[in-house]
């Protein structure tokens, strides 16, 4: 495998930063989770855009480098893969010893790539099986500390909320606002149904604004799905008739059970899923 | 220079970790500040505790190498350093493309070393001059996102209120909790004197535990210095009579002003600076 570094491929092994680069010391870096199908980076826009945005909160608004896309193309390129999993990164660099960042930034670019099966219509989800998710007591950052809508490594919130799980049978963490509101996944946002309405935490809570989010919000206004964005407890999306979870690489993964309870898809869900999944199949096409 | 990486002294320029480290992608990493003096690391148990705690909160209790300190000692002798900087950062290593840390950890170690003047009785201060600080709108995670005690590479925090002062005078920023209280500033500790009391935000509050702050708190019990620890507005800070900052590279570093009022250093500062010095002092007899 070979990754992108600083504009270079080169091998997984000897991909590195130094260990004096921001990212690192003190995850002072903005990143995107992609997936390409067929090729084809799916909704590179949207990325490109939140990763522009992650940056410019981070007082770095000039660092996402142009040629970014075609370096997340080389990449899949040299690796012969057409489905894969993309992570790319920009960190603030290496920078005199404080924790002050300097106006002039030179930032460190990397690009992970990891093969992934098929999507679309024909595809295989990455994960094996409905989601088993457990509320957790760690709580989701709010805005007043950080802005919720960056993608940043400082990722720390997740993993906590992940810790909770262990020597459970959970595979993704309910994770509230402080004021007890559900706020999103560790890595996920939340979507619940209730008498045919979509219901999901609305961007006016801290919840990271996720690209697959808007891709299945998007879906139900072209379907006449009706939605509704607002503030909800655990006990709405434990008694609700349907749930997922979405994100870049599950797509759309119904929730199995929240807390034991049982949840699951549902005819709402399958009509996303399966317009989501014509929705990347046309990517097939587009190369 | 030379830094330590995993057991081995490398030279600085290829002192590096990988791109899938997880203290890169996620800032899944505990770290300390240390300072050496005259050869010997201050305060190491307190550092070492926190260190393990971190690692602890982590839930990668066991990845602190037993050997650390003597691994510190090694990057200062390769490098003729008696008088430094130390960055000592224990990550969770790489582990498989999965959010949710295994059990397994097999830590990444880096130390990092820098010169500093020396410290003490006739040492000189790494700061020129008393802080300017502000107060800024970002304010510190709380609790229940996020431990106050832990110090990981989480630390966009800090960087965040840092980057509300560009444009201005300040050096550093005074940070509030969300409820409005002074918790601390980007990279150091909050006291404050009025009528001879010595006053800093307690730990009860989203503040972390400082070894600097731990040291000046045991000084003034010695000195019969009257402590007080409680939640405090930014108003009390701006008509003390004194108000001095600590971390472990600046040690005690008085403010010169907040939101540009005047405070400065004061005979109850003093006292506790020369204190300070002749506790490091100590350290330059004991190698």
């Amino acid at each position: 495998m070979q990754y992108h570094v600083n504009g270079e491929l080169v091998e997984a092994g000897e991909a590195t930063v130094s260990v004096e680069d921001r990212g690192f010391q003190y995850g002072d870096a903005a990143f995107e989770t992609l997936r390409a199908y067929g090729g084809t980076v799916f909704e590179w826009a949207a990325h490109r855009d939140r990763l522009n945005g992650t940056c410019e909160t981070l007082g770095m608004p000039e660092a996402v480098p142009d040629d970014l896309h075609d370096r997340i193309r080389a990449t899949l390129d040299a690796n012969g893969l057409k489905d894969a999993y993309v992570r790319a990164s920009v960190t603030r660099g290496v920078q005199a010893g404080k924790l002050t960042p300097a106006a002039e930034v030179d930032p460190t670019v990397v690009v992970v790539v990891k093969p992934l099966p098929r999507g679309g219509v024909e595809g295989t989800p990455v994960w094996g099986g409905p989601a088993t998710v457990r509320t957790v007591e760690s709580r989701r950052t709010p805005e007043a500390a950080m802005p919720a809508d960056v993608k940043t490594h400082n990722y720390l919130g997740g993993i906590l909320a992940r810790l909770e799980l262990r020597g459970t049978d959970a595979d993704e963490a309910l994770v509230r606002d402080v004021d007890g509101n559900v706020a999103e996944g560790a890595t996920s946002n939340v979507f619940f149904i209730d008498d045919g309405v979509l219901r999901t935490p609305g961007l006016s809570g801290p919840i990271l604004s996720g690209v697959t989010r808007a891709v299945v919000l998007d879906i139900a206004r072209d379907r006449d799905i009706p939605v509704e964005t607002g503030w909800y407890g655990v006990e709405d999306v434990r008694s609700a008739d349907e749930a997922f979870l979405t994100n870049t690489t599950w797509e759309v993964r119904p929730i199995g059970s929240v807390d034991g309870v049982a949840v699951g898809g549902g005819p709402v869900t399958d009509r996303i899923v399966s317009a989501f999944d014509r929705r990347v199949e046309g990517l097939y096409g587009s190369v």
